[in-house]
C-alpha cells in the first residue's frame, strides 16, 4: 500500500523515541504550523495504547495524513518495521514504509547485516534523508549523527552504503549517573578547557585508561575545573579520532542537537590541528522533518 | 610511633574495602591460623563504629596486633592515611603508617603527583610489596592488577615507580547492569570463543566503537553465543593493548582473583600471538598477606 500521501500536501511527522516523542504539523509549503514534544516514548506505552496516542496527536495537531520514524517501529514499539539492508535510499526507505492505514505509516530503520560489523538505526536515516533533501550534505560524504547512540555514517552516490555505532552519549550518562566519577560529573558538558583536555587526552585511543584521572585529581586536591567536559572530551575525542580514519580524513557533516554538534565540531577542530576544519551542522529536528517530507515526495 | 609490631609476631592482616572486608590471622610462621570475610566495607560504617568493629575482629580472630590496608585508609574510612608519593617502597610504606595505637596501623596508600597523570592506590600497593616480597615479582617488573580499577604498575629497584589506572571492572559492571547491552550480557565473563572476539574487535583501540554490535546482532536476530564475554574481552582488550605498549612489550606479572588474572592471561597471549607468553599470576589475598608480613619485617 502505498497511503494515500503524496508529498506537498500537509502532513504530521513523529519522531517517535524510546523516551521522547516530538510531533509536528508540516504545511503545504513545508514550514512547520504547530509542534508538540512529549515523554510519550514507547518504554510508556503499551500494544493497546498507540490508536488512542496518534488520535490524541491528530486532535492536538490536524486530522491529517502521520508519517512517523523511530523506537515506534521496533519490537517494542507499534508495529514492527523490518530493516532496510544498506545500501538504502529513499527510494529504498518510501517503498518499505508499513502503512497501518492508508493515512498513517511508520517509517523503517536501516541495517547493516555484516557478520563482522552488525548494526542498526533507527530514526537517523530520515535525518539523513532530510540532510541530503536539504541540499546541505553531498551524495557522497561522511555523516556524524551524536546522541545516545551516536552514528557515522558513510553515502555514497545519495545512498547509505555503512554506519557505525558509537555508544559515546550512554556511557558519558552512565559515569554521570552512576560511576565512582559522579561527584565530579556535575553540570553539562561545553566546549572549553577541560573538554579540550580530555581531547587532548583521547589522543593515545585509551579513553578508559585516562578516566580515572579525574577522581585521583580529586583526591589529591587538585581538583580538575571540569569535570563533564573532561569525560564528554575523553570519549567524544576517542569517536571522532577514530570517525575520522574511517572516513581517511574526511570531515564529516553533523546533523543533531545544537549543543552536541558543537562538542563534536570543538572536537574535530582541535584533533584536525584547525578550527577550521569545523565541519557543517544542519539541526536534528529540521533534518527529521525535511526526511518526511522527502519520503512522501518519493509517492508524487 | 612504630607500633609495637616487629615481625615474625602473629598479628591480623585486614583488607579493608569499600563493600567488603577480608581479616586473616598470621601466625609466626606466616601461615593463614583463622579467616573471616563480611560485607563491613567503609561504606557500611559510620566515623564511631570502627573501634567496635576492630575490638569485634579481635574477639573473632584473636588478641593481636592488627595492619589494614585498603579504603579504611581514604578520608571516607577510619583515619586517612596520607598517601605516599611515587617513587615508593616497601620501607617508605612501612614508616607511614598511620598508627592508631601501638599496635593497630593503617598502611598508606601511593600516589602518582603528576600533573599530566595524576594517580592513585590504596590497597594493590600492599599486594605489590608481597609479590616482591614473595620473590614472585622481580624488583624490575611490570605488573597488573585486576579489579573494579585496574591498575598497571612499573616497578624499578623494588619501588613503584609509575602507575596508571583502567576502570575496565566499573565500566564493566555499568554495562551489564544499567546500559542497553544489559540484556545480552548475562552470565559471568569467561575465557572462550565470545572473550576472544572481544579481543579481536579491540584490536583498533576503539572498544567503545565495538560494544554496539552485540545489541545489533541480537536484534537482526544472529545473537552472539557470550554476550559478558565479548565486552570483557573487548574491555580488557583494550586495556591490554594499550597496557604493553606502555610497558614496551613487556609481559606483566598478574595479581589478583584467579577468574580476572585468567582472563586478563588469555587476552595478553592472544595480543602476543602466544598462548606460551601467559603471565605469572599470585592470588591477591596471598598478596596482600605477604605485602603485611613484609611491612612489619620493615620494624624487625
Amino acid at each position: 500500500m502505498i497511503g494515500s500521501l503524496t508529498g506537498g500536501e500537509p502532513f504530521i511527522a513523529v519522531d517517535w523515541g524510546t523516551t521522547n516523542r516530538r510531533a509536528w504539523r508540516i504545511g503545504a509549503g513545508g514550514n512547520v504550523e504547530a509542534a508538540c514534544e512529549d515523554a510519550g516514548g514507547i518504554m510508556s506505552l503499551g500494544p493497546g495504547d498507540y490508536t488512542g496516542e496518534v488520535a490524541m496527536l491528530r486532535e492536538r495537531l490536524g486530522d491529517l495524513p502521520m508519517l512517523m520514524g523511530g523506537m515506534i517501529g521496533s519490537n517494542r514499539g507499534w508495529r514492527e518495521t523490518p530493516y532496510v539492508a544498506c545500501p538504502a535510499d529513499a527510494r529504498a526507505l518510501a517503498d518499505a514504509i508499513v502503512w497501518i492505514d492508508a493515512r498513517t505509516g511508520i517509517i523503517p530503520g536501516v541495517a547493516q547485516e555484516r557478520r563482522d560489523a552488525p548494526d542498526v538505526m533507527r530514526g537517523e536515516e530520515v535525518q539523513i534523508i532530510g540532510a541530503l533533501a536539504s541540499g546541505l550534505v553531498p551524495e557522497d560524504a561522511t555523516l556524524c549523527l551524536p546522541g545516545t547512540h551516536a552514528k557515522w555514517v558513510r553515502l555514497r552516490g545519495g545512498r547509505i552504503t555503512g554506519f557505525s555505532t558509537w555508544m559515546t552519549g550512554e556511557i558519558f550518562a552512565l559515569l554521570g549517573k552512576h560511576s565512582i566519577l559522579a561527584p565530579q560529573m556535575a553540570g553539562k558538558a561545553r566546549p572549553g578547557p577541560g573538554f579540550a583536555a580530555g581531547v587532548v587526552a583521547s589522543a593515545d585511543g585509551d579513553p578508559l585508561g585516562h578516566l580515572f584521572a579525574l577522581r585521583a585529581a580529586h583526591v589529591l586536591d587538585a581538583p580538575m575545573i571540569d569535570g563533564s567536559g573532561y569525560v564528554s572530551g575523553l570519549l567524544i575525542g576517542a569517536e571522532v579520532r577514530s570517525g575520522l580514519r574511517e572516513s581517511g580524513g574526511e570531515v564529516p557533516h553533523m546533523v543533531g542537537r545544537p549543543d552536541l554538534t558543537a562538542l563534536y565540531a570543538a572536537a574535530i577542530g582541535q584533533v584536525l590541528g584547525s578550527p577550521g576544519a569545523s565541519p557543517s551542522a544542519m539541526e536534528g529536528n529540521a533534518a527529521f522533518r525535511a526526511g518526511c517530507t522527502a519520503l512522501l515526495r518519493q509517492f508524487a
